[in-house]
């Protein structure tokens, strides 16, 4: 009798009629012998909704309000969703953040999940109850409702899954699964049986909307079986879990490309110490995230040129920022491109295996891609290019690791120890 | 510096300007100087809303699970109030039952506040803010979220005032106070200054929407004086309080009607013990409650008729169990009459004048209304009509008793001692 906590996203449901659907599903894995706990979001569109809410009442909305707000969205689901159970005659009980004794620090909006007493939750579940569990919000030390941001509701299923020690933490979402790449964008994608961690931790901070970042850091820390899985096909998911030998064979796990970062250039910047650390200073005082930076050799002999992205939002005003600072430090011309994109290969097997970045780099030659930036950390190697080839580089890509095949029919890559 | 407990109903806050527009002049009292305490329904048609979302799922929705999807309605006019509060510069902050302290039992959707736990709400005060608390709901002693039924924000008010020790209950509302009758039915009703606990929970009972018949009770057992007033009009309201001298003088404060119950009438019912048992057990085993019950002779000697009222949406089912038993018992034919009126005189003064009753009959006689029941209390006469003559009933009445005119100004009934 396995416990297990399952997450539903807004779109599972949305409406009557998905709730009833999903509901069936539960009572049904419930009567196979589970014990279950089902962590579930606001219904689609009702998050926004009540933003949209606030902010005709006031510009800027206070922040605890905000919270108080937003967190009905899940408690109607909850309410909801437990009703459809007990319809279907079998129990359930609806519990709030506050109720499942989710605590949080105090950072409104985007609040992190300290602790979790699990007191009233295994209460329930000895009750034999379907316990049911608003996601995405929790409270702090003195009560105050918070919520955990977009996609919390994924942290608050796995770490419920870690305090509980649950078997398995499952992720009901409106796709199969973890895939080679976006199968949008290129219909060989597979999906992947197992994934590393790791490897899903590079794909969701490289965009991939599968998981919630924080989740993939929860699961991470203990090491709670994570199973991505649809809400609408029953079909084996993936399972995001700890390393292990296997995935270490397997050299590139998945490609992934993200569209939403800007690439600005400082040219000639004087090659005295301080200058980058000024440039950086005066970008992260505009609140401006950096993601990717690049020093080479400027066109001036003792110069050089500075080169980082930054999310595409803030591309105006980090480019003002920049030019400001390109006088004062009295660099040459500022260049910049909001048209970029990031392109990512992933894998565990990076790590034992090496030719993986020269082939990368060589796909992309034979189709006159032209690669503007470089960065690589163990299990990842990120090139950026013009936005306008992003897909051409995926599908390129994904053909020269032989994505679309099985891990075992693929051919090797040079092994160097 | 007085603390004030202030109530508004779902029409006050029913968008985002009618709630500015309340913030606005919370702000401006708190500004003059009182501790204030808001306490909010949830916008108007909302409650509906949540109720007909519940029955979509399930069409007995489970109670439990109805009132945590319900109590969302309130938490939703709270958050946004206080954006609004702190929106004008001002401190505030929401609370939901839960986080306010409000235990009650746990009957699911009616259930009674037990005690309030005063020292959160206290706290808040102390820090100088304006505490905005969720109406209608509270949470029993295991952590369940319930609500107090339809119009319980009026009891949560009435209720924290009384625990707070508030030196006045405000209740703000769609009318401008406590009228002689119903304003839509005689334009020449006039707004009471002053009214009694007693008269205001015989008005409630009888169908004035002014105040939650549980508010009052509330109010008459802590003795929290209660302000009506109009949130949309800046007019001195009706004070609710305990009964005084002066109050007494005035035989007759005020005129209602209701026109929600049915007749049912047994003719020649067996004069045996038990006959009138059996009948209302019959009818209080089919769950409808029975209002005014009246026993008169039959045409056959030896034989009674007994009639009997009941809310009318439980006509025809008390219509075929009175059938039924008539033909058990042996009696004659059922008369049933489904378009009737209840017309009600109230007033404390009656305790001492007598008289009310005899001026009552004859000026609904010389209009040619014929009375089918009367029921008599302290400080009630109650007649049943035709439903056709109440709106004539009411103005008859209304001027018999001189209710146009300021209570000095009218006509002294005898006095009998």
């Amino acid at each position: 009798m396995a416990l297990v906590v399952q997450k539903y996203g807004g779109t599972s449901v949305a409406n009557a009629e998905r709730i009833r659907a999903v509901a069936q599903r539960v009572v049904a894995r419930k009567k196979a012998g589970d014990r279950l706990v089902v962590v579930l979001s606001a219904r689609a569109g009702e998050t926004d909704r009540l933003i949209q809410m606030g902010r005709e009442i006031a510009p800027n909305p206070d922040p605890r309000e905000m919270d108080v707000l937003l967190s009905t969205g899940e408690q109607v689901t909850i309410a909801l969703f437990s009703m459809a159970v007990k319809d279907m005659g079998c129990n359930a009980v609806s519990m709030t953040g506050y109720q499942a004794g989710i605590i949080t620090n105090r950072s409104y909006g985007q609040a992190r999940i300290h602790w979790i007493e699990t007191l009233p939750v295994m209460d329930q579940i000895q009750e034999d109850k379907i316990v049911v569990v608003a996601g995405f919000q929790g409270y702090d030390d003195e009560g105050n409702i918070t919520t955990l941001g977009r996609g919390g509701s994924d942290t608050t299923a796995v770490a419920l899954a870690a305090a509980l020690g649950a078997d398995m933490c499952e992720i009901y979402t409106d796709v199969e699964g973890v895939f080679t790449t976006d199968p949008n964008v290129y219909a060989k994608a597979r999906k992947l049986e197992k994934v590393s961690y790791e490897e899903m931790l590079e794909m969701a901070s490289m965009g991939a909307k599968v998981l919630h970042l924080r989740s993939v850091e929860f699961g991470m820390k203990y090491n709670v079986p994570i199973m991505v899985l649809s809400s609408f096909i029953d079909a084996p998911g993936t399972l995001v879990t700890k390393e292990d030998e296997e995935m270490e064979k397997v050299v590139v796990s998945g490609i992934t490309y993200n569209k939403n970062e800007a690439r600005i250039t400082l040219t000639n910047v004087p090659d005295q110490p301080g200058m980058a650390a000024r440039l950086f200073k005066a970008v992260s005082d505009a609140k401006v995230n950096i993601d990717l930076i690049v020093q080479g050799s400027g066109s001036i002999p003792g110069r050089a040129n500075i080169s980082f992205t930054v999310p595409r939002p803030d591309y105006e005003k980090t480019k003002a920022v920049a030019q400001r600072v390109a006088e004062e430090i009295d660099a040459g011309v500022v260049h910049s491109n909001p048209a970029i994109a990031k392109i990512s290969v992933i894998g565990v097997g990076m790590r034992s295996h090496t030719g993986v970045a020269s082939r990368m780099f060589d796909a992309l030659a034979a189709e006159n891609i032209n690669i503007k930036m470089i960065a690589t950390s163990e299990i990842k190697i990120s090139c950026i290019i013009d936005e306008k080839y992003t897909e051409l580089a995926v599908r390129v890509l994904h053909d020269t690791f032989e994505l679309d095949k099985p891990p075992h029919e693929r051919i090797k890559i040079r092994q160097e120890h």
